[in-house]
């Protein structure tokens, strides 16, 4: 059976289903189909495993597939007018569907080519990793990476259902496993703590897929995000708490190079990043930073970033990042575990402090 | 002075100044800028022109500009994201503000680049050409073409201002005058049958570039247009209607390759088709054709589409343009002068006749 989850966005509220054996359930899919024209947007490594699950399940559609590259590096322009090309050379008109089967960078670059087509068509979510059914499938963001940045070009297209089929976790390297871990321990941090205290005595559970663990842990994640993103559809205000670790992690990932760290993975280490200038600001005690770094690494995540990233390349290309404003950085840090708070209230020789910081 | 206009779009309400001596005027653009950074988009045409009087008005600001090439050829993928490039190059953040100076082609892929760009950034348009002034500065529709089909990627994006300085259509090349007059005749046909009235009486002074006459044809055009849009912001229902002209336009446009045809010379023909077809279902009587077509051809259009272009091409590529809901072709048409509606409720061979005719 599949659980189901609101997000409340007035005219464009939209359902999340998650549960065992949905890939294949007609129903689910139906009732948010516009048109008869349905493209499946996937990639080489998801394609071969669930690509004919989902067009079984879609028979009675006019279904064409177009097939990407798999990873963060080919999130970029040229890739993603390849679905245009598949669009147009089907002739799909307005009132098609796009269905995004795969992870985070299907469903970026999907979602993005959704809302442009024709200057907006429907589509519709299957997140096949742990990292898409938390985090990417769940808010509207979508876009596409330039050299110069991640997610620098993009658009808000709310999906119009999002299904998350935790069955497709079981085909899922440990690695990525362990980067969609970074983004459920996020939401404990930002707002939950009992959600926290849960997560640390089941971190078993869920490094080794047992799956009422891994379905409560999603729908606890889903619960939150969606919340904060009904309260604040246009990241004008509190929604930016959901970018705890990620002004850090953007710049890891871009320093690094993208696709050498999971997105996960470079918030992980940002989000102990956080915790560190949140003690130095005063704001955690030492145990709490501990306790953070303790999480993250038994996640299966890094704790900080490549030891030889220079602290100034850090900051140079965190001054860039989205979240500026009238040049002016902001972070997200926390005054208490389970408390994250948006702020650009620091002393930037702490900031420093903590990027030149390399603990044992 | 500045005769001012308001688009009336709830939260996204903004206004249209309209006059002589406008670019000039910091006063009108210093309200509807967000933070320090402004980008001013402009092609190798416009940029000599009028860019330094811009860059002079902006001068508090952090300005830069990028310049495009010039031309609808251009309105590709690759151009667009030359301004990425160029913002990123800057590092400007999410509130830099884009300035759009030049013709339609720059207003839209401007104005599409200020949709995407970290997800949304405020812009202002400041077009240049008459067609720019009366059609792609109001109504927030922004995009690019592809090699299969014009605007085909694209986004609704509201600019916070619309600058239509008249003295810009002094340097105006008269076909390109023409293209913006066949926008202008537009607004008469479909729903302003005493403005076409003042159009046939001013056609001389509007070719001749009297400011005044020029300064109510654009007012007139804008507010109908203006209003339209109001009513129907993201096309659901009667915006079609400004599509008068257009699906055969755009058929026209492709088949002949971008950039032989102008966009308004490629309307001025659609809408004379447009015509013939409304006659041949016994809506517009011969003698209203034949008016259409007077119109069309005192302000200097061409009346059809080129001899060589076949009726089954035509046909083909409109099958393909964003009116096709279902698989279904649908058409403005005029059920008097003055009075246009959307249809599909037509005989495709009626269409086929009129793709087929060419009169003397």
């Amino acid at each position: 059976m599949a659980k189901t989850l609101t997000v409340d966005l007035g005219t464009r509220e939209y359902p999340i289903f998650i549960g065992s054996d949905l890939l294949t359930r007609t129903d689910l899919y139906r009732d948010h189909i516009l048109g008869g024209q349905v493209m499946i947007v996937t990639n080489e490594t998801v394609g071969p495993l669930y690509l004919d699950a989902v067009k079984t399940a879609l028979g009675d559609f006019q279904v064409r597939e177009v097939i990407l590259p798999d990873g963060e590096a080919y999130k970029t322009l040229e890739v993603w007018s390849r679905i245009f090309d598949a669009l147009l050379s089907e002739r799909f008109a307005r009132d098609a569907t796009i269905v995004a089967l795969g992870g985070g960078v299907v469903g970026d670059m999907a979602g993005f080519a959704a809302a442009c087509y024709q200057r907006g068509i429907a589509f519709i979510q299957v997140p096949t990793t742990l990292l898409a059914q938390v985090d990417s499938s769940v808010g509207g963001k979508t876009g596409i990476n330039h050299p110069a940045g991640k997610n620098m070009i993009g658009a808000f297209h709310q999906p119009r259902a999002v299904i998350a089929d935790t069955d497709t976790l079981e085909t899922l390297p440990q690695r990525e496993l362990s980067a969609g871990l970074a983004e459920v321990l996020k939401y404990g941090f930002i707002r939950d703590i009992a959600f926290l205290d849960w997560l640390e005595s089941h971190m078993a559970e869920l490094l080794g897929r047992d799956p009422a663990a891994l379905a409560y842990a999603i729908g606890r994640s889903c619960e939150i995000k969606a919340q904060i993103v009904a309260e604040d559809e246009f990241e004008a205000g509190h929604r930016a708490l959901l970018n705890l670790g990620h002004t850090f992690g953007h710049a890891i990932e871009t320093c690094a190079g993208y696709g050498s760290w999971l997105h996960g993975e470079a918030v992980g280490a940002g989000m102990c990043l956080a915790s560190d200038l949140s003690h130095r600001i005063g704001w955690l005690s030492e145990s709490d930073v501990e306790r953070t770094r303790h999480l993250i690494a038994c996640a299966g995540l890094p704790t900080q970033p490549p030891a030889e990233l220079a602290p100034e390349e850090l900051l140079g290309l965190m001054a860039v990042d989205k979240k500026v404003i009238g040049g002016q950085l902001r972070l997200v840090l926390m005054q208490g575990l389970g408390e994250a708070v948006v702020t650009s209230d620091f002393d930037r020789d702490l900031l420093r402090a903590t990027l030149a910081c390399r603990r044992p």
